[in-house]
């Protein structure tokens, strides 16, 4: 494996053709965003690209690509985009995962896995690294790839919300917003839109709140029956773990979900409290503020086990 | 009514000694932080300034201003901080509606009350132009203004999220940002955490979610019984209109709320569908994506009137 800088990398894109770029499984806005920014840069020396991913890329990214038409093109140079590990492309891992010409990356637990690597840990998204590449392709940002690059960074910040999101983060999304982008609108279709499936998620979890020690606790639940019932896949199931610790007063939000005859007890804290602690009593572990562990028995079997423990946290 | 600009406004404040900083009732980031932003930039010029504001400020707003001590002082020169209107300054009005000295804000729909207005409309927050008043009253942006002044940014443009940010918006606050403020911790403190109550309605309402016309309809609804038991103040009532609209897949988006022996009716509609024409069937109207009617009877009177109308719009 070969680190390179964003010259060297610009000068590999330069240098090669018919591109093949590579998302990660689960797509998000950063491996979508940065990938189709990618492709248009590349497209735009006249070169041959062509974006695939394992997983379908969900129909609300569809602003990214709708209006590029690829030809056929035999691949010669493979691009993994916001893909730390080959197990991360899915069931293209087997094909490319070994052959992987260049990562581009924004993650410090990039495997290292990529012929040649542009990692950048310090940047909000991959798309960051995207937009700093353009000057040194001698691509100018147009329209179509500032909505990419938009999308990137504002879905891998939560909208600008997150503890990754840096001043520069800020600035580039000042400049993307300049080329006219419908930033509101992006936003929306991004963090605004739910599922039929998450929202029956949503109903069926509240339901099922529980308050402890006089609202110092809150618990959420979620069974196999009701994932089934909800159709829900597992982008519909990401985000519900810092669910109960949000609402005021708690200090232990719970939330379990079923799975391999007991539960799956994700446990966050407010500072003062050890999440770490209080899951490794259960043969669990992870953060101070947020771990995990797993409870043998039925919902109410782990809520009496949990109870018990907790009470002597509080 | 006196319109000023930035330059005149800092002279007046340099002029003048003794601020009373009036917040609007229903205080939100904005006011609350262009407020504190303010008073910290007079008292640096060795000026006294209280911030006074007819509804108790909520807790999650205390780093703003816990740390500040005032001595007593009478006040010679009111000043109204993003107050559109004297109605908004609630049991303040009837004092201090007449004899407000300055009035900064960016709503354009301001009324020209009070003796000075510096009014930018452009402006995302009245937190952008206290930003930019600094500088022309000789007081450097330090931590403690710049986290009232990212808090004013980030609330009125919903975490950068609306279609009121601007690229000055993004680089406002990345210059804030390079102050060392916690920006994820007060975006967590503003966006995250939910009241009890909040989250006892969102319970609620969630129950009550119904899909019309295979999905095209989603109807959610909330009485007076579900205020009571979660012991819901207006604060924990906003933002539930949009709710059922932002579900995939559903074109009109209702939301009831029970009150003088009917319910109001929000109707929100995608592109193609008027949400004005359907509230005007009911006397009501408002805009083509977003209005309101009020429809007499018991929820299962209103919602048979407003299935047979609707019925008609897909």
């Amino acid at each position: 494996m070969n680190k390179v800088d964003i010259k060297q990398t610009a000068a590999l894109l330069r240098q090669n053709d018919g591109f093949l770029l590579l998302c990660h499984r689960y797509p998000d806005g950063d491996t979508i965003g940065s990938a189709f920014a990618l492709q248009r840069a590349v497209m735009a020396l006249g070169k041959k690209a062509r974006v695939i991913c394992a997983d379908l890329i969900p129909s609300k990214y569809g602003y990214l690509f709708d209006d590029i038409e690829t030809e056929d093109f035999s691949e010669k140079f493979v691009v993994a985009v916001d893909v730390a590990d080959p197990k991360l492309l899915g069931l293209l891992e087997e094909e490319y995962g070994q052959r992987v010409d260049l990562c581009i990356d924004h993650h410090g637990s990039n495997l290292g896995y990529a012929k040649n690597l542009l990692l950048d840990s310090s940047a909000s998204a991959t798309g960051e690294i995207i937009y700093h590449l353009l000057p040194e392709l001698g691509v100018k940002l147009d329209r179509h790839i500032a909505d990419a690059l938009f999308t990137a960074l504002s879905t891998d910040t939560g909208c600008f919300r997150y503890g990754n999101t840096t001043p520069q983060t800020m600035r580039i999304a000042a400049e993307l917003m300049e080329l006219g982008i419908d930033a509101a609108g992006i936003n929306r279709a991004m963090f605004e839109t739910k599922s039929r499936a998450r929202m029956e998620i949503e109903r069926a979890i509240y339901a099922t709140l529980e308050y402890w020690f006089g609202g110092q606790c809150a618990v959420i639940c979620l069974t196999d029956e009701m994932i089934n019932e909800a159709g829900a896949g597992d982008g519909d199931l990401e985000g519900l773990a810092p669910i109960p610790k949000r609402i005021e007063g708690v200090k232990i939000g719970v939330t379990m979900r079923e799975g391999d005859g007991g539960y799956k007890v994700s446990v966050r804290t407010s500072p003062g409290l050890n999440a770490c602690d209080i899951c490794k009593r259960f043969g669990g572990g992870g953060h101070p503020a947020a771990s995990g562990c797993f409870i043998e028995g039925s919902a109410d079997e782990v809520k009496f086990e949990l109870k018990s423990t907790l009470e002597s946290y509080l």
